[in-house]
């Protein structure tokens, strides 16, 4: 039962990587929104296996189909389905964990948990399921577009390469490279790393950081829903992630306050930060400012080495690596972090409606 | 419309730091629980102001009162409201500030999200609700004590001043000093410290861990309402939080795959893994190892210097520091922290009755 | 887990009718809202007990008192928590239930689902609970009230004894007698019937009407959502309700379509239908017309007389009739079924705003 | 946003009637379930149009495609979702309703709510939708045959024509013939009578009852989510209802609590009512009495007769009626009605798993 997120702008993701289809049902998008389907396509994309030879070489178009919700290009007030066909399907590649439990996958979580699983690519595990959230997240953005709202993430580390800082670069310059950092020197660092780890058979961990802008003041409802702890959730919720950290984030603990507090002042009648160390969010409020994150990703689960496990009768076994996967996960992750920022974004502008008679 | 929360044990609180009272609203909670009123007493006033010298030296007893939800010592399956009175109203302290934003504070997003606030004590936006939240997760406490589990959270760091890892201390001896450091050679520093920062009128960060015992397998709720997406919310919706991380965390990044997955094996008939940098957490399901994970805190806006600031005109003004206030907000937030992960749990133990049929 | 009510406007109430206090908390209500706390009592007083020769003769003075959420006159976007204290509390009354289940109450259903159960007054299930209905209620008015929507319910029968049409009857007479139906003549046989039962020491059951006028075309969120279906869920949670048709309702069933369809027309630029056999609604959103609709109330399950029934251990006994019931709820159930007729209106009304772009 | 029901069995719906399919998406079935593919199919083709002369001639086969969620014939916990391609899409026959609002239909308030529509045979108005609730409602049927909890609706009434109380007909024998009434004699009757309003090209409503038996004691969720109020929801979300009734619904307003009141015995040990007025449901709880229920269909708003009526530029027009319609609808809605009420039963099963510790 937790398959749905969102308030108002809500979707529910459904499918397992190696059954017929995904899919995505969208609820509460406001009608006379006008549908650009390459855009779609073109996010989707981003996200596919495939892409370069970092990424894993499994073969999916990821072609969606829109089933309803759209009338004559334009979106009409009722829900949005999306499906997306599985067609590179194989299936016996996994028979060797259909009751081995895979070391830091979800196989033993999973199983023991609904006692059956289906055990093909991790079923409803896999990362597969976030094509859906991209699918949805586009629409997300095109509705946020309407309010001059853009996200956009990249690739801040690999491993230990850092990127600078977001200030420094152009994110418009994200997509030009395979590994999606806009930095050229740190992105070929970065590319010959996750080059190497694959050649070692192995994976590696990442961050990808995302900036929000020309955010309204007022977006994220407390004491709960602040749009922090929202994002924090959204991100939390793809495969692989195991932190998140916006504004000052972990460092931010070592500062004091007279350092840290972002002091106001008048911008030409607008009110402003002079810092930001707050990343855009006060008391769980965008203030207008850049809204930024980072959101860490594990090492990919996968390597292709022989790794001691169990099986479902609890004997110890050999599990082999096999399959076709990711050496490291971020460079496709930078589609997923901005279609789950643009859903929460979408959610919080449209609630944010009701805040004042 | 983001004061609840949880999707079957779910708490809805109300309240402003200078209102007649806040409180809380348990609904979900099941019948039948003996409802220790002692432990809920303690729990508050372990976060409760005034307690020691590190902490702020407004005095507030937190002394609550259950309306509803329980009879003859025992909840009936109803709901649960539980109000306390605000009793330490020095609501004149407010006055410099019911027109001026002060930096960092929710005071300049609130007035603009809702075109009105109670600016007194910061209103809604005080860490004053946290209390509310206690009181519930105290309650939440009671119901996973049933079965075995247990929360307990400790400061890991001060500034810069670190704790050992969580395994090398014993957690039972948290309460044992006032700024709630199980390792007492860490906690005399990070009281050193934090006392040089009050002398300074200035405030410092920290770090609040949490560990989480006897969890059984299958708690939390794929794809979206991971029990780390979930915990990470919980988390970052408490005031001042800046990150969360689990397991291997931000650390995790720099790993290789091969490093970082969590074999499997059979301890006695029990599946278990041989290290735990998934921090207990497998594809956002419990596996049955020890949860723990890491929560940022920023140092506290409110300092007893003079700021730069804004007025509700636009005006560039300065505001001073006033009133009673934290140094360092961790060691009031250990019960916090907790509180919400005790929210967390039985909202999933609940859920998880229906995972199979 | 079923204590709350809305998606956007909701609220959550507490309290059984001999704890302390029952009350409700608001959350989703617009900042900006002025509130007229005279308003609320005098709802509040529409409902109270004790105010006529035919409703019972407990007393409680129903004063409420707001906890949150209002800040010099105006919401403040906060949760509004309102509670009402208990103060005539004869528990002694109810001793001789504490084991006993009574017929056509809750005594039996809740101790079975619960295994426990606060058996004074009916607890939980006591009517007393929907005084926090009305207090929110009257919150939800003032809200339609800025929009021009106004709610007007009345006694349309009592036992066989009917009431004209409300097209026939001045809505505004309705509280000039007890009965609270606007026809004269008709309210005095009502009255007559209900004191001649209660002479008889039995109850007896009744209609209530209600007409929504002036609402905006395009509330109601179909397909589950429709404004009717919500509207019955609404009624269908009153105590003593057993049944709910708007529009035409069950009479509409003999019809044909023919003689049953809502032609349009227009109306000088406004377009209307000629006649309103649909209540108002259509597909489950409003049309602008007017829209009403019938709640069918039970006789009092409380009445002055010994019953058969069965005690905790399944023993056959008699059941008195003691203490002070209503012979007929309807006249004290007009200002609930308005209460929660406002509530769903202001719900959809709230969520209207994200209908299209 | 009104698309999805039920809280921990939940409901997405989606899809027009002219759009390439429609579906659902259930989330929060437990996992285990074997799912009994032939069984949903037979209760899709019991809701299919041109299943018999009395209803409508238009050709749907609806069989259904499950994309996710079941493996190996059982549920695995994770969504299932189901589509059912729309095929006999004569959009052509809607080209005439494309500018007009039809009398009694949701053309206008769609139009007017959204500011665009699928205007093709209702688009996401059509009854085709409820197609989707039948398909989950049959996998929420395969839960309740579980727990041997059955569910039984049938026609109670075309026009005047009733049948005897359910108590006096063999439930088993509403399927052998046409119109779904259990009394071969009042069947000819309502067949008679359909048929004759078939050939005057109008249409006529009808009464649908529904039986639950074998439900435990302490199914609904009180206040709001009481059992009876949430199958009044459900079946009012259905096209064409205008009331819900349940016990002794509105006859038992005019009876006297002495009259109405269900005195309990002891039943060899079970605890049961000598009478059922109360139609198995006390407090909102189900008492494991019969439950059973009466909704109220309106006569079809199609009929094949010109009307006068507007278009969407105001301007006064004659519809002529087209197409393939129902002359009454009940018979089809017996399998809706049913599948609504397994998705509110299945729902409160669920739920009730947490009522004790």
């Amino acid at each position: 039962m937790g398959n749905s997120y969102g308030k108002i702008f809500t979707i529910s993701t459904f499918g397992e990587s190696h059954g017929p289809a995904i899919g995505v049902v969208i609820d509460g998008c406001p009608a006379g929104l006008e549908i650009d389907e390459t855009f779609i396509q073109s996010e989707l994309s981003r996200r596919k296996p495939g892409q370069s030879k970092i990424t894993t070489q499994r073969k999916e178009d990821d072609t969606y189909k829109i089933l309803s919700g759209v009338f004559e290009g334009k979106t009409t007030g009722t829900p949005i389905a999306i499906v997306i066909e599985n067609t590179d399907q194989r299936s016996k590649d996994y028979g060797h964990i259909a009751t081995t439990f895979r070391p830091s996958h979800a196989d033993y979580t999973y199983e023991t948990k609904y006692g059956v699983r289906d055990y093909r690519g991790g079923g409803r595990s896999s990362a597969r399921e976030t094509a859906a959230r991209v699918a949805a997240g586009a629409i997300a953005k095109l509705l946020l577009n309407k309010h001059g709202i853009t996200i956009q993430a990249f690739v801040s580390q690999v491993g230990e390469i850092k990127a600078p800082h977001y200030s420094e670069m152009n994110l418009n310059e994200t997509e030009e490279n395979i590994v999606r950092c806009p930095d050229t020197k740190t992105a070929e660092e970065m590319i010959n790393l996750i080059d190497q780890v694959r050649l070692d058979r192995d994976t590696i961990g990442g961050v990808v950081t995302c900036v929000i802008r020309n955010t309204p003041v007022g977006l994220g409802e407390p004491v709960f829903d602040k749009l922090h702890a929202e994002l924090g959730k959204a991100m939390l919720s793809i495969n692989a992630v195991k932190g998140f950290e916006y504004g000052s984030g972990f460092e931010g603990i070592k500062l004091r306050g007279s350092e840290h507090n972002d002091e106001f002042y008048n911008d030409g009648g607008r009110i402003r930060t002079k810092t930001n160390l707050s990343g855009g969010v006060q008391g769980g409020i965008s203030n207008g400012e850049d809204i930024y994150f980072n959101v860490a990703f594990k090492p990919v689960a996968t390597i292709m080495q022989d790794q001691q496990t169990v099986d479902n009768e609890g004997k110890e076994v050999t599990v082999s690596g096999k399959g076709r996967h990711d050496p490291c996960v971020v460079p496709r992750a930078v589609p997923i972090v901005e279609a789950m920022a643009a859903l929460v974004l979408a959610d919080f502008l449209l609630q944010s409606k009701n805040n004042k008679i």
